[in-house]
Formats: structure tokens, sequence, C-alpha cells
């Protein structure tokens, strides 16, 4: 379920349009202003919204926030705004600069989004960046990390719920013998984790656990950095919103907030299932996701971020 | 340059519809009409012809054609009727279902098609199938072949023209390097091959020739079953008019043609570019592709091939 909230009557396109014009002009940039108006509209509706503003001013939205705001709230505002498929293109090109730590976005984009999805974001890919992005994935990577990203980027799987129970007892066979041995990289265990359904791979690890009295996460908890993206990989595929608590934990309790993760997850996923990630943060660490949010960030950023959780202060 | 021909006035659907229901009719099944129709219709027209059919007739023109059609004209129609994705799809499965031979089959529907016409292959794969297409080619796949195989068809490459000349410089050392030490399943040759654009490896192999004073084709020339498919992957990137005619005089010239790779040519190629993979075959044979055809073949086997070619007897 998504936090979005969005008014039931939304004011006209041309209205939005002139309203965010004038948050720009005058005497300082009004903030809220933007926030009440781009935190509360849908991908459609922002698509609609940038492109009329173009029509209308010859400038480019993205581009008149960007000179007007900054730091984090500047950040989360830009990646919100763009099309779903052209933000993940944008976060997967950060992320092949970066070093191998940022290795994590690329498996959380190849495995949280739909299959579809996935297409549609190497597809803006190209539109954005001229090149493919197994091309740039493969580029920056090696070995080990190679093996697996390269195919998780690549991979179109198939999206319905039909499962082989036959086949799901015979992989989780394969993954325990493989994991049990420390084989992180056999070419098995990423073949199956990268090319079977997530309906599949649910299937195959739900046999493992009743079969081994295992739980393959458990067994992959300490490990090194391969071993951690492989875990990764698998809450990815098959419990998202788990995944999502994992990383945002993670981004709010250390010393100083990682706003990059935070920023992503909060933008990524407030259309999606923001509501039920919140959720089981809340029964995770007994406090509202809102209220740890707040605690660590002020400003602009803390409304906005606040805003897309669908919880606004007045 | 496309071989189909279509006349510049052709029926109503409805009208070829009732045709196609006559020609199963009554005494014996009209195979002249079938060919006349189908052989004579764009993708988007046999599409509306199949669609129209089975609300009019309440049956699958495709299984109607089946039970009426046989041997190598039946396989011709059906693959031809197909949209060009479905057809790739069910190509691309009875490949994996077969021994390494066919693994031909899978490097020329992911080097020859588009980039986008592959995803759409791999959409029709799922509808159809219930299973993506590179778990079924990772599955019936191991060791080097799978290595080159499975990033293949999972490629979304770039389709545009621009081109790296630094890139293609370095990639074409890399290149020469792992070629002339006989590598030829090193991660970094597949990764070059398997991830860059068309035009990119077009660009690093011009270099290659240049620079070394090989031909990276020409040094893979004899080798195992592996070499050779590193070569048809080559060919069908940046060759595909070479690699086809180079398909269409191995299966005419065997003793006994060999018709299922005959068939697949002429019925993926009639409306894309058959005309200059014909010209190309009169070129490299000294006979036209049309007489080559029609000595190895017979029938409506025959006349179907030749119309799909242009080349109708009256």
């Amino acid at each position: 379920m998504a936090s979005l909230t969005v008014p039931a009557e939304i004011p006209s396109v041309a209205e939005d349009c002139e309203q965010l014009r004038s948050a720009f002009k005058g005497w300082g940039t009004n903030e809220k202003l933007i926030i009440s108006i781009l935190a509360h509209r849908t991908a459609a509706q922002r698509k609609l919204i940038r492109e009329t503003y173009a029509e209308t001013f010859g400038e480019d939205l993205l581009k008149e926030l960007d000179r007007e705001l900054s730091h984090d709230f500047e950040k989360l505002v830009l990646v919100w705004t763009l099309d779903p498929s052209e933000r993940d293109a944008h976060l997967a090109k950060e992320a092949t600069k970066r070093w191998t730590k940022s290795n994590f976005v690329l498996v959380e984009i190849a495995c949280t989004r739909s299959p579809k999805e996935l297409v549609l974001a190497r597809e803006a890919y190209h539109a954005r960046f001229k090149k493919s992005l197994e091309e740039d994935v493969a580029h920056h990577t090696t070995g080990d990390h190679r093996k697996l990203l390269v195919p998780l980027v690549s991979s179109y799987r198939y999206g319905g719920d039909e499962v082989d129970l036959r086949l799901a007892k015979a992989e989780s066979k394969v993954l325990h013998e493989k994991i049990s041995d420390k084989a992180y990289s056999d070419d098995e265990v990423i073949r199956i984790l990268a090319t079977r359904s997530k309906a599949q791979i649910n299937a195959t690890l739900n046999h493992y656990k009743d079969e081994y009295g295992e739980d393959i996460l458990k067994q992959l908890e300490d490990g090194d950095e391969f071993v951690a993206l492989l875990r990764a990989t698998i809450k990815g595929l098959v419990y998202p919103e788990h995944y999502f608590v994992e990383v945002l934990r993670d981004a709010i309790n250390r010393r100083g907030t990682e706003e990059d993760h935070l920023t992503r997850v909060i933008a990524t996923r407030a259309e999606v299932d923001l509501k039920i990630i919140a959720d089981e943060y809340q029964k995770r660490d007994s406090i509202p996701l809102g209220r740890a949010i707040a605690k660590d960030t002020r400003g602009d950023y803390e409304s906005m971020l606040l805003a897309l959780l669908g919880q606004e202060e007045d």
C-alpha cells in the first residue's frame, strides 16, 4: 500500500504550474508551497506538470528546482519528481559511478521492482545515458560481484504466480548444498536467484526451510560483502518490505543519518508500499517510522519526507 | 529490405478470413489459396486476420492450419503466420528443448534482432510458456555455453549510433589479447560481446582490423563448437546478412536440405531484410537464392518459400 496522499479535488495542471512558478519567484523560495503540490501528486500527474511547465514557461521544472533548492531537500524533491523509470535509471547510474557499497542500490533496483518496471528502467537508461545499464554495471564490476550483478540487472523474470513444486524441491537442495559448503558464488546459486520468478524462488525457500530446518537468510548473516549482497538479493526478491525496513533502520540509526538511503527509499516506495514498510518498521523498532524520521532530520527535508509518508503536520 | 510483397489493393480482413475458411473446406485443402493470402500480408495484417478469424468462426486459425497442413509446409506456414515476437519465443523454446546444436538459434535470436525486439520476444515467452527465456536457457546449458548464452539472451543493448572511439580502442586491445591467447570464454570477451551496443562493437572490430591487421572472424574460423558460437555471435551482431547467408548456404548445400533452418531464416527475415540476404547470397554463390531453393525443395513448401522471397511463379 502506498503512503502517498492526493487531495480528492486537485487543482488543474495549469494552476499547479502557476503555483510552482510563483514559489520560485520573489524574495526566497516558498518550499512549503512546493511540498504541498509535488508531494501530493501521482507519477502521472507529476509528469503532466513537468510537460505543461515546460510548454508554459519554456523551462525545465527539474532545472528550476535544482536552482532554487539545496542539499538533501533538493535531492529528495528531484528524485521524487522524476518518473519512476527515469528515477531508477538515475539511481542506477549514480550507483555504477561509486564504490562497491553502492552495489546494494543495483541489487535493490534489480530485485524489488517488478520485472516490467526493471525493463522500463533499462529503457529509460538508454534514453538518458546512451548506454545500457548492464554494460555500465559489467564495466564497473569484476569477479563475483559482476557474476551476480550483471544477470540480476539483465533479468526479465516471469511475473506470474505459477510455481513448479518439483523444481522448488530440486533447487532448494542445490541451494542448501552450495550454501552449506559456503560456495556462495557458485554458478547454480546465481542461476537460480537471477533467473527464476519471484514466486518460484519463494516456493524454493519455503521448501528449504521445511526440509532442512534452516533459514537461508540466517545462514547468510555473517559473511563478507558478497554474502551480504546475496542476502540483499534474496530479501529484495522475496521479502521486499523487510528489506526496506532494514535499509531504513540502518540509515536512521547510524551516527549521522544516511540521507541518501533515506531519500531513496522514501521517494521510490511512497507510491508503492511505503505504508506497509512503515507498519513493519513500527513492529520491528517499536517506534513509528514518522517519529524516527522526525527525530533525525529537520527543516524542509523533514517536511517533505513526512509528507510523502502521508504524515504531514499542519 | 524486405522481400515480402503485398498487393496494392488487399481484400478486407473479413474476405481474407472467408477465403481461408473456404480453403479448409470440402475435398482436400486449397494450399495455393492459403499461400496467396498469408504469404502476402504484413505482420499487422496477419494478426488482424487471426483475431477476426477467431471472432468469426470461433476457431483458432493456427489450429486449423495445423490440422489441415503437414510436414515442412505446415511448419513454415505456422511459423510465418505467428507474430514476430511470438515466433521468436516459439523458436527459442524449441531451441532450449533440443541439443547444443540449437544453441545457434538462441544466438541468432539474441544477436540479429533489435534490442527492443528481443525484449518483446522475452515478453511473448512469458505469456506463452509461463517462464522466462533466460531461466530456460540457463537451465539447459552449463559451463562456457551458459556463460555466453545467458547474457546474450538477457541483453537489452543500447540501440543508438553513438560510438566511443577510446573505448573501442581499449576493448579491441582486450579482445585481441584474449583471442590470440585462445582465451575464448574469458569474462572480458563475453562482457564486451554481450553488453556493448552493436554500433560500439562494430567500431571495436574495425579498430581491431586496422590496428592488428587481423580479422577476428578469420581467427575464429577453426575451433570447437564454443568458438563457432562466438563467431556466430559476432556475425549476428555486426554482419547479420552475412550470417544469414551462411546459415542458408549450409542448410541448402547439405546432403538433404536442413528444412528447419531454411524455414526459420525465410520466415523470420522475409519482412525484414531477405532481399539484401538474397542479393548477398547470389554474390557469394553465383546462383540466385530462389533458384537454389527451387532446386532443393518441392511442392507447396517450395511455393511458399518462393512466395515469401517475392519470387512467385504464376
